[in-house]
């Protein structure tokens, strides 16, 4: 590597690894690493696989950006909590990472990374105000505005997930009734199918090859959903009015299923002067340690 | 009036007429003019009274700002159609008081207008990121974002009125279904009371007259109107998580009375770390046309 090209080292914290990518400005990567963890892994046990993962990347790193799932306290580079790591409690990542390595770490969650991770390295660049809708086991969303991430004033940024469609609808994960995420994400449409049918599924590919085998009662729970994230991406229209809207995520590899349906209740429900003049597509799925790596551009 | 100090105009106009107020940056006022207009006025008969309203006032004004109601084309100056002013359409409004006044013009919807006087007169000054919501005819909203109006990209800035809370819901004035503006606002406490006992009332006063009385459907319309406004603020705090929420308009005359069940059930579903850090109040309801002249500084 040319000791004049600045790389950055991304880090992408999932449930059951964690990832990281060296690269540049222009998304050149110059080494990977995955680290597995156990989901039971403990504070300690955490940060050791944190350090041997780190250390495996040259000392040259002009800076780190670390992406985590929530809740996070932004302020103090904390993960609060993450249900995919049950044992990890309070954190203090940005401190241990900085104490390891000597670098500044710059730190956010996951869907703030995928939507600044679309923004420098998808279709969107150079989009003044973009927002990327994460559709996986939750609902994720990320705001980048003016070629930052939006984080608010708090640093929660946009929960876009835990807003309400559907007054006294169905049990959220957060507690809350009729949020968009209990209704279009691999959980809401597992939970509606369970508490339709009685039958569990596992999984949004289970759920979705239901769909191709016809499956009455799922079709019905999709199309609610679709209906339902149309209300989400209209209210999200009709308060920010983005300049384009991109879905990334596990979900979206049957987005040809639902596109075209969305779409079409998109047009009815927006104010046609926002509608006609928005982009909406599917993003093109940059790795969340490429997104994490952009928070220190 | 010494000349060394920079004056602005501020004209807000309303359904049944013009007002106009000359004041400076601290909001000291020099002069106020209102002007009676017909509500069936033509684009010809309402720039007659512009004309003679504007010419009441010196010429030393500094810019002038106009406030109006939706929908707007702020890009191009245009008041597209107004529902208090049938007969008006695609007015020019921005050029024809240049024209006029040979003076720059800003212009703005009315409810960003309130914002931003509250902003700059009311008790928010310097508050980062602030959410205004006007209770009216309608449900409006502004937000100052880092001291400005924000726009969004075509200009529309915050139509949180028409998001959607009660998916598949009351019948809105814009045609769709479940929008907060069904529920809480003027026209929907009273078309929510009709609906329900088939009687007509025609303004808000008596709707809360009816509420001292103890009606029990004006109770139960009024509690299901509260948690619509809830669930509406809930979902602007998770999508922009503003430091502050002020409410303005005709229904915060009410307010004592719903203040405290508001509260209570946004403190229920509201994520804690965002509610326990928000202010929420009602405004001192600044003029229309303090707001107006406040989008020339």
């Amino acid at each position: 590597m040319a000791s004049e090209v600045e790389t950055f080292l991304g880090i992408d914290v999932g449930g059951g690894s964690i990832k990281a990518s060296l690269i540049d400005r222009n998304g050149k990567l110059y080494q990977e690493e995955v680290e597995p963890i156990n989901r039971l892994a403990t504070n300690q046990e955490f940060l050791n696989h944190l350090k041997s993962l780190v250390n495996k990347f040259p000392d040259t790193v002009k800076k780190i950006g670390v992406g985590t799932p929530g809740p996070i306290d932004f302020d103090s580079g904390i993960i609060i909590h993450s249900s995919n790591l049950s044992n990890l409690s309070n954190f203090p990542i940005v401190a241990e990472i900085s104490r390891i390595t000597n670098k500044q770490v710059m730190f956010n969650n996951d869907a703030n990374c995928a939507a600044l991770g679309e923004y420098h390295f998808g279709n969107s660049k150079g989009i003044n105000n973009l927002i990327v809708i994460a559709l996986g086991t939750g609902l994720g969303c990320g705001w980048i505005y003016q070629g930052s991430i939006y984080n608010g004033f708090r640093g929660n940024g946009m929960e876009a997930g835990h807003t309400t469609i559907v007054k006294d609808g169905a049990v959220c994960g957060c507690g809350n009734k009729g949020c968009a995420e209990s209704y279009f994400s691999t959980r809401g449409l597992v939970n509606r199918y369970k508490e339709q049918t009685g039958k569990s599924i596992s999984n949004a590919k289970e759920f979705f090859k239901l769909i191709e085998e016809n499956d009455i009662e799922a079709k019905r729970i999709l199309s609610y959903a679709v209906e339902v994230l149309a209300e989400l991406v209209r209210n999200l229209i009709h308060t920010v009015n983005p300049e384009k809207i991109v879905f990334v995520g596990g979900l979206t590899r049957s987005y040809s299923i639902y596109e075209v349906e969305l779409k079409r209740k998109l047009k009815e429900i927006v104010f046609p002067v926002l509608w006609d003049n928005l982009i909406m597509e599917k993003g093109i799925e940059i790795a969340g340690a490429y997104g994490a790596a952009s928070l220190c551009f």
